[in-house]
């Protein structure tokens, strides 16, 4: 266990207490090879609850799981143009098999054989449209084989030159859903399904409520003819893009020759769409409601979502009061619930708090002597607030307590996101909101990649998406708020991770 | 979906056979990379069944979750000096991560950057010890931190010159467990509960019986004191190791510096486990039950239990069947089993009936009007038998059904193996054992590697385990096998994947 460590408050060095509470609550550590991080445990199961939910959606919705090689030859990359441009520069890339004995010993014992050269170098996927798509054309024959609807949970890696943990890591986990349909329609559908998925699991989940909407050309993935993404506010009011779904429309097809015969007995390419989130999400869960004493994590997706601490002097006292702890435990683990009983009797209980509040637990259980005689236990929200708890309806207060939380936390990331959001700005309101504060700025756009590019030079904002209707100020704006010019969308800016 | 094509019979190729089943019942595919393989829905489905009871018990055990790099420094792997010896022959380098344009377009549209070069090479992980205990000496303190005890699930990569789907794949995914003990015998106790666990697993999702022992020195792990097997017996009498459980001593810790603070103070190296299965283990599904009509999935771990099929000529009597089929699925799914209601209306009944007997379906319920009208359904048996079942009684019989068939699949299994396994060997029994059918052989073995290699180069086979005392024959041999010399302990040889 590390020892207890003080956490920078968030309003003096956001980025540092974001690396602080990783860091005290054990969620990922840093490894020996650059850009690469360790999940540990209490991250890893919140990802592991996060892919179980996540799954369940996508299957429900059709998707099966497959899984793809972690190698790409070169050449499969380079054939669709802007998608080889999009990641030619942050590839990893394999190309020798064996390792010789250099004679030393210790840390340059051993070199690479150059004798074990390959003849096309293989990429480690950055992404896995070309291998996907070069295997559906093998196995798409004919419109009953469509729509083809294939989901993969993987790992990826991107040569990214500034990392930060879990937000922009060289590896990374994720899953990549890849489909191919019949029709245009029905791809664009798929994206706009998925996107909304996405949504209601960031929203339902990790309460996170996130703006919906499509992407410029500049912001688009590589390859896409349209990209969807789900983006969210964070604490600091920059902007996280939680998720992506793209229309691909016939670009791989046409690349790797997928085709189908239609019920007229015509060929025809495909049209795919590809969509995936990463272990990203578990950044925007810990900047959405974390606070200057640790994580807090939405109870959905809470690794522990009850701890138990006892409280005792005398042995005794200890005896009984471990007894009605291990009592409770008992009764919330069959209410379902995920609970920790801490027992530990070298630490003492003030130590447990701090430890719990650092790793998130929503709720704790504080049994003494005095509660047991009570029947009764004294229950204290993360949060914020404590109050006595009856026995005999403990497991009904404590699933109420952990939805309103669930509830509360999205409610208060939605009011925060509003109170950082500026409709229908003026070119200057907008350079002193992104100098200011920053936050969501929402107003007209002319549709120019040039302007784009000059907002981004001189405030570090981006579009993040042109958001649909739902997200759509009441009034159209009429003009871009930059350039002035006759405006095509609403579009909503910030600066982003 | 692929044309239906004819399974080589067993008898006449099995390695054929084996091929034929994996691609007509769509587990997997040849990929473009060489020696990767495409995990297909119904196959990852299996893994994924495998995953989740794995899963449950090795956390049911007390390990956690976590994830650690794919990628481990070069002069990690070769800190530990048999540990590199063993893998230096079949590794994935990864040496420069930019792609750069040649001005051609198409294949040859680009080539690796010489001037990206990493200043060290790093190697896709084929086992991740020397990077999981480079982190566990920055974790571990204190007595308190130990044991330690994590698991991860990823994909690991390893150069094979020869493959086969499944059982022997340049990338596969797997398991790998990796603990920290403060002593010896506590190591000693993890590996073996590990092998434990693997042999319950085995026998009672896969339904596939186990030998369970410990390796030669000359078979066991690169860097383990000891190496624990479990280890089938396949259809065509070849040995499939099945799992590994490792009591790697301190060697990893020695080497990375893994030491606690004893609880009197003093400062001592940790003792290490390693342990894992692998998507072999699908080869070993597929090997142990399947037959000349495709697949045979043990009832545990088939992706689809039940699969109901409407039989029906006029609209009438398609209306009428169909509505019983769904309600009978309804049912079914309620009783928690997982159920396929085929209702393509263009494939006749013969030809659902062959498909879903290759892709190892265990039970198959045909409705016909007649069946409507006597309240009942035709139950087939995937591995024979057909039988009218009442409807009021369906989801109990059907689960009985499945359970017997369980049982029954494990039983063959075991009673195949004790038919193909002598005891007691002679030389010359052993030469025409192998020679002929073979299976496992059980004899005296006098403990050196000499005999070891001597018998490989004649026969082919190798000491599978010096088995646990369970799999002990009555009397204990007296003499090796091979050579005459007192033996030192039973073993039982086999040829091997």
């Amino acid at each position: 266990m590390a020892q207890a460590q003080r956490i920078k408050p968030r309003a003096q060095d956001f980025s540092e207490w974001y690396n602080d509470v990783i860091m005290q609550a054990e969620l990922a550590d840093y490894s020996p090879v650059r850009g690469c991080m360790v999940i540990r445990p209490l991250g890893y199961r919140i990802w592991e609850l996060m892919q179980r939910a996540l799954d369940d959606m996508i299957k429900a919705a059709g998707h099966q799981n497959a899984y793809f090689p972690l190698f790409i030859p070169m050449s499969f990359l380079a054939k669709e143009a802007e998608h080889v441009e999009g990641f030619a520069k942050e590839v990893a890339l394999v190309t020798h098999t064996r390792l010789i004995a250099t004679g030393k010993t210790g840390a340059g014992a051993v070199a690479v054989d150059p004798s074990s050269a390959l003849e096309e170098p293989l990429v480690v996927r950055p992404t896995s449209e070309t291998i996907i798509y070069a295997m559906f054309a093998k196995w798409i024959h004919s419109y009953r084989d469509l729509p083809l609807l294939l989901n993969q949970w993987c790992n990826v890696v991107r040569w990214e030159l500034r990392t930060r943990l879990f937000l922009r890591t060289t590896e990374f986990l994720w899953q990549e859903g890849h489909t191919a349909h019949a029709t245009e329609a029905e791809a664009e559908a798929e994206a706009r399904l998925i996107l909304g998925l996405y949504r209601r699991f960031a929203e339902e989940w990790m309460a996170m409520p996130v703006l919906t909407g499509v992407k410029t050309e500049s912001e688009k993935f590589a390859g896409a003819l349209r990209t969807f993404a789900i983006e969210a506010l964070m604490q600091d009011n920059k902007a996280l893009q939680a998720g992506t779904s793209h229309n691909l429309g016939q670009n791989f097809a046409k690349v790797f020759d997928v085709k189908y015969q239609t019920a007229a007995g015509d060929l025809a390419h495909v049209w795919n769409t590809s969509w995936g989130v990463t272990t990203r999400l578990i950044g925007g869960l810990i900047m959405t409601h974390s606070d200057d004493n640790g994580l807090v994590a939405p109870p959905r997706l809470a690794p522990i979502q009850v701890v138990i601490v006892p409280i005792y002097k005398s042995d005794d006292e200890r005896h009984a009061v471990l007894q009605a702890a291990d009592q409770v435990r008992g009764d919330l683990e069959k209410a379902g619930l995920r609970v920790k009983l801490d027992g530990r009797s070298e630490l003492k209980p003030g130590a447990k708090y701090f430890e719990w509040e650092a790793r998130g637990v929503p709720l704790r259980l504080e049994i003494g002597p005095r509660d047991v005689a009570a029947g009764q236990v004294t229950m204290a929200r993360r949060t914020g607030g404590k109050a006595p708890v009856r026995l005999d309806s403990l497991a009904a207060t404590v699933s109420e307590a952990l939805a309103e939380m669930q509830a509360a936390l999205l409610q208060a990331a939605r009011d925060r996101r509003e109170q950082h959001s500026i409709r229908g700005v003026t070119k200057q309101q907008f350079i002193d909101f992104m100098k200011a504060q920053g936050g969501f700025a929402y107003g007209g756009f002319c549709g120019s990649a040039e302007c784009e590019a000059e907002i981004k030079d001189a405030t570090a904002a981006t579009i993040r998406v042109l958001p649909d209707p739902e997200f759509r100020s009441a009034e159209a704006p009429k003009t871009c708020m930059w350039c002035g010019k006759p405006s095509v969308a609403e579009a909503v800016w910030a600066q982003a991770y």
